[in-house]
């Protein structure tokens, strides 16, 4: 019964696009660097230092990886827009010179729509990362960047997550005109390849968190993102109430939450955060918490009860690109082990209109 | 027994800044309305139109209630800086013409004070409101507001949320110089003291969520920093793992969570998202969740199991003020119910430094 189970799991739609991913980034970086090369040609023709960006669900959390790569490399003070003054309140705030960047796999969610939309109207620069650039989304982008996953079968987004990141990373790049982020960014799919290794490891795992009802995700700085999408994949395909933190939210009250046994994932890739990251893991252990720990680093994943070692050689900056496939495949084989149906979640579906 | 413990609990702190509210609202709307005038009179000659506000935990969900107010009547684009940028990474943005807010009970958070000493070093304008006057981040800023919410001596803020939250309502009205905003902030303080007497229905109920592990706090628009509060609280006092959503954001995913029994509590005051929140909750209601609904609309009341019914007449902008007291109510009566200290939750502390 057990390996009928595990041979059925590689013929879902999930398990395939997550192993996709290498091949979606490949083809994206071929296909979308002259279009991406237009879009910051214009950002450096307005002179632009803020960027907004209106997205939903995993989008959001590419939105947020935003925040990190473009104001560390590029100055740009990036905002999360808040949808719902747009849509519902009908009052818009004022984008003054901003660049305003719609991210939506499907293109489709009316509240989104709404802010680009308004956008225009305001005459603010417009760009949009979509999956469908024949989506209404689309229609309202000065640019449009097609992430380039292919058709994405599974309700929970994994390859065009990834590759949403990859766009945000590689407007940063041709932003910035640094040679050494373009070797890094080249040998990513290459990296994302090696990650998908974890696969075993992480099914040999999962059957010990079979019967968890709660845990939370930490990561802060670039992975804060990588955070936000575990914990987003795990609920949508475990049913588990996974809650997302800062490392440093997470000391100014949640921490109370924490007592033997409960279980915390940490992201802690090998970069300037690190040493925060392992400051943070040891207040963990002293609370005697089970740390699933992700990292490239042996002392931090010495810290962890269960660890999770990526492979090495990633720059931080890019690390949220590898660091979530092994969040991906956790949440996969959970709910694996958990008998559920991958690849069509209870309740959801794949295109979420939201007004 | 029981009615001992029910004794011992209005002598605890946190019963009593739960209660002092309405004071120091009244206290703080008339000690600090020429300050913010000079600060809205900042903004105004700079032509300031958009804000960068930097806070930690409670505070932070005071700026997500400024990102509605300040968007909605002042047309302001309002971004949540992201500390590590400048703490960790020391890679800061740009800030532009932006006016850089610093928010904080204590003022004294490491990484908050680097947002804004660095917002000086480039010649931004800076504000700072803080329950601290002498403290290391009011001495950073351009503007300082005083919050007037007095000594506050249980570790979960909740005197000092209100008053930062009035401090944002006070900014746009004057912004604005609008006389209906103007007025119904004046009858805000009532409103608080007359939102107290939810305290009895709300102790009758809390036992029924003894054994509660798991739950979700959804609002949305003016409302959702009151989720995210409210969530915030629960898991500080009571160590239930609660996360806050938006209803747009729960159904692009989390959605799969709700299973028969699975408690969501609803923050669905009148106003122009009523509606919206109306439908949300036939869909959980469909999915047979358990429903404690926050409200002061009869209709909406109807569609939670627990209906907890706020006073009439507080306008939708202003509601966040209101509703989040049977927030606070329900955590520390829960708390009281599982024989919790309300005062001093496990592991954190009042002040909490962070890098």
């Amino acid at each position: 019964m057990l390996s009928h189970a595990k041979t059925m799991l590689t013929t879902t739609h999930l398990y395939q696009e997550i192993h996709e991913q290498p091949a979606v980034l490949r083809r994206f970086l071929a296909a979308e660097r002259a279009p991406m090369a237009a879009l910051a040609a214009a950002i450096h023709a307005r002179q632009i230092r803020h960027v907004v960006i209106a997205a939903r669900g995993t989008s959001d959390n590419a939105g947020r990886y935003a925040q990190y790569v473009l104001g560390a490399f590029n100055g740009l003070t990036v905002t999360l827009a808040t949808p719902s003054l747009f849509s519902i309140y009908k009052r818009p705030p004022q984008f003054g010179d901003a660049l305003v960047l719609g991210i939506s796999q499907s293109g489709k969610s009316p509240d989104i729509v709404a802010v680009l939309a308004e956008a225009r109207r305001q005459g603010a620069l417009t760009a949009v990362f979509t999956n469908t650039p024949t989506s209404p989304l689309a229609a309202q982008g000065d640019f449009v960047i097609n992430l380039q996953a292919g058709a994405e079968q599974a309700v929970a987004a994994t390859k065009s997550y990834s590759s949403s990141l990859t766009a945000v990373a590689l407007l940063s790049t041709l932003l910035a005109a640094d040679a050494e982020m373009e070797t890094a960014l080249q040998q990513l799919p290459d990296a994302v390849a090696a990650t998908l290794a974890m696969s075993a490891p992480i099914a040999a795992v999962a059957p010990r968190y079979r019967y968890m009802q709660r845990s939370v995700v930490i990561g802060r700085g670039f992975n804060y993102a990588t955070a936000f999408e575990m914990a987003l994949k795990m609920k949508e395909l475990t049913y588990t109430i996974v809650e997302p933190y800062s490392s440093a939210d997470f000391l100014h009250g949640p921490l109370a939450l924490i007592e033997p046994g409960f279980p915390v994932i940490v992201i802690a890739p090998a970069g300037v955060m690190l040493p925060e990251m392992q400051d943070f893991m040891r207040i963990l252990r002293d609370r005697e918490a089970e740390i699933v720990g992700i990292s490239d680093d042996g002392a931090t994943l010495e810290l962890a009860r269960i660890p999770l070692a990526l492979p090495h050689g990633v720059p931080e900056w890019l690390s949220p690109i590898t660091a979530i496939v092994p969040g991906q495949l956790f949440a996969m084989h959970l709910a694996h082990t958990r008998d559920l149906n991958v690849d069509a979640p209870r309740a959801i579906r794949k295109v979420t209109e939201t007004q």
